[in-house]
């Protein structure tokens, strides 16, 4: 009934998604299996895409190839820049999708990239020969051979959810949870555990009072994820800002002998992160509010999301405590908010290219590694379905580099450190985050799409286009001179010293109060030229010229790092022999099999004089 | 958590979504409880509405002021108007529609009715105190109280899908099956019994070589469902034919010993008249082939509905035999067909407005009441919940004749005679066919839908409007003489005999050759008449003019039909004092207690002799 495919993927979230599509994008045949395919890229919690470190991770989606860029861009009810108050290696895009259009577009994209077929059914089992996959087992007793396999089964493994003291096995709310494929490969001996999540009640659009609440509205010039130019939906829609308080609280907290958390019942770790409502009464005690953001689920739909209010206490806690909000004083619920408790496997027990180190070209990515967000998991899909290509077709790995990608980044953390909670993204685990901005994502990842065969030349051609025309830009600043008549107005009214003789504009642009804003106005010619690129070019030359030093130093430790970081340890090394090492370090080095030293240095529990030892055994 | 509703809806497909947008229309508080708020007004099989008497019963619906026609219109891909080229009481509506629009109009048109609230739960069990329904319980173990209920839970009460030999517990594929309610009702005194029904496999459209197969395009001047004047998508899609043949047969035969319904596996009763591919090779034996309608589940995807192959054969052989199709060589599946079976209460428990006979105020509608089908589900759950509300506000019951509609032919069918197959609808059903026609369900209902609210002042006077604008046209046409002139070349290339002197139009379009277009050809004043209004009532005038005296007599018949019809019967009548009616009559109109003559001479076992007993008795 099938063919022998080159890759299955289980699982249609946003891991399998980017998954299925970048293996079949590079040549291979893909088989999707998913569980229903009418919730194929079904957002489980919040309708949106980005936010801090982040969006970051979605522009680098993007500009190496994959699709969580485009179809949030073609499906964005609002567009807001995140920090962008801040430096720009803190700016964050976030983009609120319409949850079901978001869907659709997902489904809509792969059922246009040829190569990708799909079969709507559960995997029960993987099927095993000699310690290789080859091909997986479905409910209906289906055999269907591969090449390779990526898991991605998000919450679904032997998930339960929990409001109040109830529970009852599900995946997600309304869907069935989905068995077998633990149990297989802990008797394969593989290590499991549980974690958790939760998401919000959602409440009627009708019942609320937004006249109590602060609108917040998208940025007016707004921007985007994906480097292509799909074209973005014209409008944009308001949310808004609201509060918990004390009242909220103590209603809550009359719930709290029923909560799952607090109780006991639930085992698994929960996002430290992205924590519950109770939680965040519970461990910021201090505070006497919380805020609220409501956010619309569609354009048309009244459905609305209540950002913030993660809960599985009781229904009618939930209730009672949701009436007390400012505006809320009406609500009427959809649908309560709940926690679910599923399988994940430690992602220690994979390489750098999400291989499981036991099972040849077995792939994990996603929920199942121990991560939370969409974002996190559409990377690992996109990464797992590349490397799965790779392999079967006998070409190189593609493993990103911490100094490159914030992908890179998470795969080096998970593989590396493991997770005892959820792992999300957060700049601060990004060592040389000044070099890995939202900004620059295409410049630093596209030529490495394309080398693959994902990005296209006209894609690299603009990129490098960009570069080009920024150069210009900044050699323009550089070249130019400027005198007072023409620029001390400007100068004057940021509050910054005028000059008294001719300067290079170079030279103003670097002063913090100045921007190229100021500049135009200054110089007509600068205007001008500014005037032939679009918005992303006079961004990224604003900031090179006015953060260059800072990027020039970061990129020096970087080389530094990066001769240690490079230096490759051989896979079969015995550490026991290596006495000198902490027995810890020996115990650790020995499980993981770091590639190279450097990822050997961020294994917790090996310390630098362990790393010292090793220079020294490597240099011999 | 929740005030008391005036009505709970439990189940959002077609005949709950109904149900909840009469009833609140009509003003009372709805709650509409559904499993899972993704799959609202989900189409469980064919993305298609409407067929023969199928397609009157919604234009009936809309007529009234439900919304399945409007929901239809906005949604269509292809329009058809199937047996145009037989008499108008055959002529029948169809339309295809996108599956994920169908179900977000829906969805989107409950939101935005006042009145609906929703809630995301299962209904386990109804609260009931004295022999009346005062609300529901759910799974998260709340009690909503209810002024009444309307049960519509599908082909969720217990169901199992079916596909080879392998079974599942599901409400349909990916979906959760519900449970309880039969339980508490058999417990309750109710009936219950086993029902099945089959949907075939989705196919990928880019494995299809369309050549191989017969374009089957929609009408170019299409039609509606709705007498609104809602927009209608302006493109229309292509669908295919192609035809099954013996290889086919052969192959699916390899599967028979692992059907389940051959074997016995399945012990409900499947449709006779919508069957599995493996029923009609096995009950049309001596057929060598079968038609297969190719038809697309939406505008943009690629996905294939194989309209004609239901089957719950194991999947390999469903496979296997699809590839022996013309055009489906290289088919790749998505989805394979299934069986369900699921549990219905036998009909004969409720009295005409729906309300079951035990528990005051409970209403049940769509399939659980041994119905298949869209439109039989969506006229069930309308009349339920106007009846719902009618109940609680001591207004009247809302009871359609057979001669007024096919809705009152369904339900005095289901009421009084019961069902022991899936029931659907067939034009043979109503005695009086010939006045329920497709294009007069507005002239027939609307007063209805006036009087009780749905249908606004401006709808009814749209339909007077048509009326008296038609009855122009008939005017005209019986007062306005042609000559051999104008008018014998039209009739003589219709094949018709020239006129040698002046007669009436009237007397020309009797004839069956000739139709309005002929006419409007030979005298431009007619021509002009016609211009001024629009095409339904045109066709209405042209219906009127040419059937009259067909029309006429029909109309005598159900005169004399109404006056034993109408007669009403005591509910409390004591059919065991009447010695002289059978004793099968006897028990058969106990069980049933008709409300009037009319239905109890549609009962089974009731025979025209047992009328006379009863006309006698009750003129005494
Ligand atoms: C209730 C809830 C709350 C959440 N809250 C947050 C939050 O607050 N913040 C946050 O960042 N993230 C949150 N998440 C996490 C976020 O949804 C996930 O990180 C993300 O969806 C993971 O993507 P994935 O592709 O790994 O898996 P999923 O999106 O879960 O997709 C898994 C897919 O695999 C399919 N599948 C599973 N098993 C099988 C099988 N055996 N055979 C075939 N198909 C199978 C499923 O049908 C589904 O299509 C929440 C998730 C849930 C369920
Ligand atoms: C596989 C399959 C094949 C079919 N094939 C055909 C066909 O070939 N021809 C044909 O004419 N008809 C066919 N039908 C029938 C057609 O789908 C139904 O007639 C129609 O959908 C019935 O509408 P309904 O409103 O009664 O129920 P459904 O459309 O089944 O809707 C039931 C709703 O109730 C909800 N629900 C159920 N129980 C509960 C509960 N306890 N609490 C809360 N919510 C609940 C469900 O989630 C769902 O939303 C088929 C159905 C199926 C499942």
């Amino acid at each position: 009934m099938f063919d022998r495919y080159d890759v299955i993927v289980v699982g249609a979230g946003h891991a399998g998604c980017e998954a299925a599509a970048a293996a079949a994008n590079l040549g291979s045949k893909v088989l999707l299996i998913t569980m229903n395919m009418e919730t194929i890229a079904q957002m489980s919690c919040n309708p949106a895409m980005g936010g801090v470190a982040k969006g970051q991770i979605v522009r680098e989606i993007d500009a190496l190839g994959g699709y969580s860029g485009i179809i949030t861009d073609k499906t964005t009810l609002q567009f807001r820049m995140l920090n962008s108050s801040k430096g720009p290696a803190m700016w964050s895009p976030r983009a609120q999708s319409d949850r079901k259009r978001f869907a659709e577009e997902w489904r809509l994209a792969l059922e246009r990239t040829p190569n990708v077929d799909f079969w709507q059914d559960t995997a029960t089992s993987l099927l095993i020969e000699d310690n290789k996959v080859c091909g997986v087992r479905t409910s209906l007793g289906i055999k269907i051979k591969s090449r390779s396999v990526v898991l991605t089964n998000g919450t679904f493994l032997n998930g339960i959810i929990h409001i109040g003291e109830k529970k009852f096995g599900g995946g997600r709310t309304g869907e069935k949870s989905a068995t077998g494929i633990t149990e297989q490969l802990v008797e394969l001996g593989f290590e499991a555990g549980r974690m958790k999540t939760g998401t919000p009640p959602r409440v009627d659009g009708r019942s609320l009072d937004y006249s109590k609440m602060e609108e917040q509205w998208g940025d007016e010039d707004r921007g985007r994820f994906s480097y292509t130019d799909v074209e973005l939906p014209k409008e944009q829609r308001c949310c808004w800002i609201t509060y918990t308080n004390s009242e909220v609280h103590e209603t809550l907290k009359e719930g709290f002998e029923k909560s799952p958390m607090f109780t006991g019942r639930i085992k698994g770790l929960g996002p430290r992160y992205c924590p519950s409502i109770e939680d965040k009464i519970n461990r910021f005690a201090e505070r006497d509010r919380h805020q609220i953001f409501v956010e619309p689920e569609g354009w048309n739909t009244v459905e609305i999301y209540v950002n913030g209010f993660s809960t599985s206490l009781p229904e009618d806690v939930q209730y009672r405590a949701l009436t007390k909000i400012p505006g809320f004083e009406n609500a009427k619920m959809f649908r309560p908010g709940y926690a679910i408790e599923y399988d994940f496997f430690p992602p220690t027990q994979l390489s750098l290219t999400l291989e499981t180190k036991k099972i040849e070209n077995l792939y994990f990515a996603g929920q199942i590694n121990g991560t939370t967000g969409y974002e996190e998991a559409a990377c690992q899909g996109f990464m797992a379905g590349i490397n799965a290509h790779q392999k079967i077709n006998e070409k190189e790995d593609l493993i990103l580099k911490r100094a490159e990608s914030y992908i890179g980044v998470l795969i080096d953390d998970l593989v590396t450190k493991g997770t005892e909670e959820p792992y999300r993204m957060f700049t601060s685990r990004a060592e040389h985050r000044l070099l890995l901005r939202q900004d620059n994502a295409d410049i630093r990842l596209s030529p490495i799409g394309h080398k693959l065969g994902l990005i296209n030349d006209a894609r690299l051609e603009k990129v490098n286009q960009k570069i080009k025309n920024a150069d210009t830009i900044v050699a323009y600043l550089k070249n130019t001179s400027i005198g007072p008549d023409a620029v001390n107005t400007v100068l004057e009214i940021q509050g910054t010293p005028g000059i008294s003789q001719n300067v290079k504009m170079f030279q103003l642009i670097t002063r913090p109060q100045i921007s190229f804003a100021d500049l135009r106005k200054a110089d007509t010619i600068f205007d001008k030229l500014l005037g032939n690129y679009d918005r992303e070019t006079v961004e990224q030359a604003e900031i090179k010229v006015k953060y260059e030093s800072y990027f020039e130093k970061e990129l020096e430790i970087v080389d530094k790092m990066k001769r240690m970081e490079d230096q490759v340890i051989n896979p079969e090394f015995d550490y026991h022999g290596l006495i000198s090492l902490s027995k810890e370090a020996r115990e650790k080095l020995m499980k993981i099999k770091p590639r190279t030293l450097g990822q050997a240095s961020r294994i917790s529990g090996v310390s630098p004089s362990d790393i010292s030892v090793l220079m020294v055994h490597m240099s011999r």
